[in-house]
């Protein structure tokens, strides 16, 4: 989505300046990796350095950054060029229209124009970056490729600008605050109206709706991923989407959702108990909160996400309901079909150095048996230390 | 989502008898084409095959089909296990944890262990069909492929399984009447709150309750594509989605939605005017209706695809209105980023011949300028003609 200004016109997201911004660190990591030329699939990368902002990506689809020329080039089907027109910055002569002949056919790819392009920029025998493990790459993508530049050296740049993304400006991170609100807002329904007796399908239409309609003061875009409650056995299979099946007395469930504002995302996730609840399950809720308490605790700038997940698994371990090492990820801007930003994880083995203005989406999570507790935040990184963008209280709820 | 049955306990999509069948007509086309083994990463084709349905397919997941093992097996993230238990009609014995190890990391891949198995079950040195232009199978996985099962003879399985999709059975066409129930009522609320005044978010915001809320027998799943409601100049942009932008008198706008039962989707598009109404809009909407008119009585068992496009085209282009020649798409079950099933195309070239319980979403679009006008229905193809799965008055609305 676009941002309205006070008069209700549509404006840019960001200043000119700092998408240019984006662009000079985008181009010095390609010339760190000796690539002359980055082909970008990756929808929230294609938004990052040229505003563009459509449902789109499920055709082809490429933004074109060259380390020797001023502007990205966004290329894309015909029928959408208008939609380049009005999100994205760049000059009326670098949005190029693919014909339709390109999509949905068996005998042309949409890769073969984009190719095609890239020729007659003379840029065929370069060093060309690409996104090798990004959804929207498919094999037959770079096989059309190779087969069209026989001369460029291809090279892996997957989450190339993945990377320059991890650190927020604070614009950035004026819209994940708007999100964190809208994400507060949706809980608050969500718990207020799971119930025994409600179908889970209409707990999720309210969050929806909350999260979309927004406030007074601003709208809510389309979370990267639906709202997703599991309970009963479903807490054992946190990504199984809602029934119609009605919650029940002494269920217990997770609403894990993300506010979502011009496309920047603040998850959260609470677990709430309906009726009575085992003596294990409020405990095991109180351990979660402790362990993210004592989580949060040690961020700041210098720790480096293992230390920070390390410190979890510490207070976790104590009571012997820990199942994995995984305890959050950097979270941003995203499109379907995942708000992570598959960069720094805070997990065994990152050794990512902590730096103001990252944001994380921290998920600990304890099991009782095959069933799993969550209580979360989406955190900033701050100048000595960190605060949570989200603030919502923080405890097992009980109906 | 599953559907529970009258005691509120979950049950299988369709009997085990038709799942059965899925599976011989896949066999059959991996034969025709010298397949011994089919890895299906497409989540539609996964859930077709093994009714696994949860929001996994941000991270590696795969089915795999050998001609000549009686079931399928699916493998996918530990994590994910349980949800494959809960939705898949498969033996536990086929349901394969790959460890958390080979996710988010630089070192290994999913695709490492799932050609791993392949290798364990003796097949590496087969006929392996992969579906090489599909969302989830990216570049990565299938270098992962190739390097992990060099004596392979790799083939593209592209669509195989769509287009054993594209004659839906008599249990997929009532999961898509329940789809258009809830694509017709979210029009109706998406029509009646639009007005020059209110926001563009606010009415996504309660069509979207309204496609969850479903009604009191049965709730709405998620759509594959957020309900898109174009405005003003955007129109002209069709797959741009909403703002926090205030509707203005003398606006016109498209709302185009599916309803969604167990992934089953039934699109629907209207266009509406807000206020006066320019006499060639008002001319545009008819057109738009007597062509859809047209090609809707040109379908019936034995006609091609193209032939039902041009009696489109014909109609249309006495008004010189016309832009491309693409007038719909097979639809049925699907997961994001899009509802198509990417098959049988309603346009030029496309000899496809229809036959009784194909689907498709028919999507006429006229232009006036830059500005868009669709008046869309979905359709089943039956024994003699067709009839319209979605039944929504056929105008230009005015408000």
């Amino acid at each position: 989505m676009l941002i309205t200004d006070s008069g209700g016109k549509r404006t840019f997201r960001f200043h000119l300046s700092e998408y240019r911004e984006r662009l000079y660190h985008t181009k010095k990591k390609m010339q760190e990796k000796g690539m002359d030329v980055l082909l970008i699939t990756d929808p929230a990368n294609m938004n990052y350095l040229t505003g563009y902002d459509a449902w789109t990506f499920y055709v082809g689809q490429i933004v074109v950054v060259s380390v020797d020329e001023e502007e990205p080039m966004w290329i894309g089907r015909d029928q959408d060029v208008n939609g380049a027109h009005i999100t994205a910055w760049l000059n009326e002569k670098n949005i190029i229209p693919c014909p339709e002949a390109y999509y949905h056919s068996d005998q042309k790819h949409p890769m073969d124009f984009f190719a095609k392009l890239v020729h007659l920029m003379g840029k065929s025998n370069r060093t060309i970056g690409v996104e090798m493990d990004m959804y929207y790459f498919t094999a037959t993508t770079y096989e059309a490729l190779k087969r069209a530049l026989p001369n460029a050296t291809l090279k892996n740049a997957n989450a190339l600008v993945n990377w320059v993304r991890l650190v927020k400006s604070d614009q950035e991170i004026e819209y994940m605050r708007k999100a964190a609100t809208l994400a507060e807002n949706a809980m608050s329904v969500g718990i207020e109206q799971i119930d025994a007796g409600v179908r889970e399908n209409e707990v999720v239409a309210d969050v929806y709706h909350e999260l979309i309609a927004g406030t007074d003061k601003f709208g809510g875009d389309y979370p990267a991923v639906a709202p997703l409650i599991p309970s009963g056995d479903d807490t054992s299979a946190l990504h199984v989407t809602w029934s119609d099946r009605k919650f029940q007395a002494n269920d217990f469930a997770i609403i894990k959702l993300a506010g979502c504002f011009s496309r920047y995302h603040a998850p959260l996730s609470r677990t709430i108990a309906i009726g009575e609840t085992p003596e294990k399950i409020k405990e095991a809720g109180k351990r979660c909160v402790e362990g993210l308490h004592v989580a949060l605790g040690t961020i700041k700038p210098g720790a480096t996400c293992e230390e920070v997940e390390a410190a979890w698994r510490r207070s976790a371990e104590k009571h012997g309901v820990l199942k994995d090492t995984f305890l959050g990820y950097s979270v941003g801007s995203n499109y379907p079909p995942d708000w992570g930003s598959h960069t720094a994880n805070l997990r065994r083995g990152d050794r990512t150095v902590l730096k103001p203005n990252m944001t994380f989406h921290m998920i600990p999570r304890l099991w009782i048996g095959d069933l799993g507790i969550e209580v979360s935040e989406t955190l900033r990184v701050t100048e000595n230390k960190c605060e949570t963008l989200t603030e919502f209280e923080r405890r097992l709820f009980v109906k």
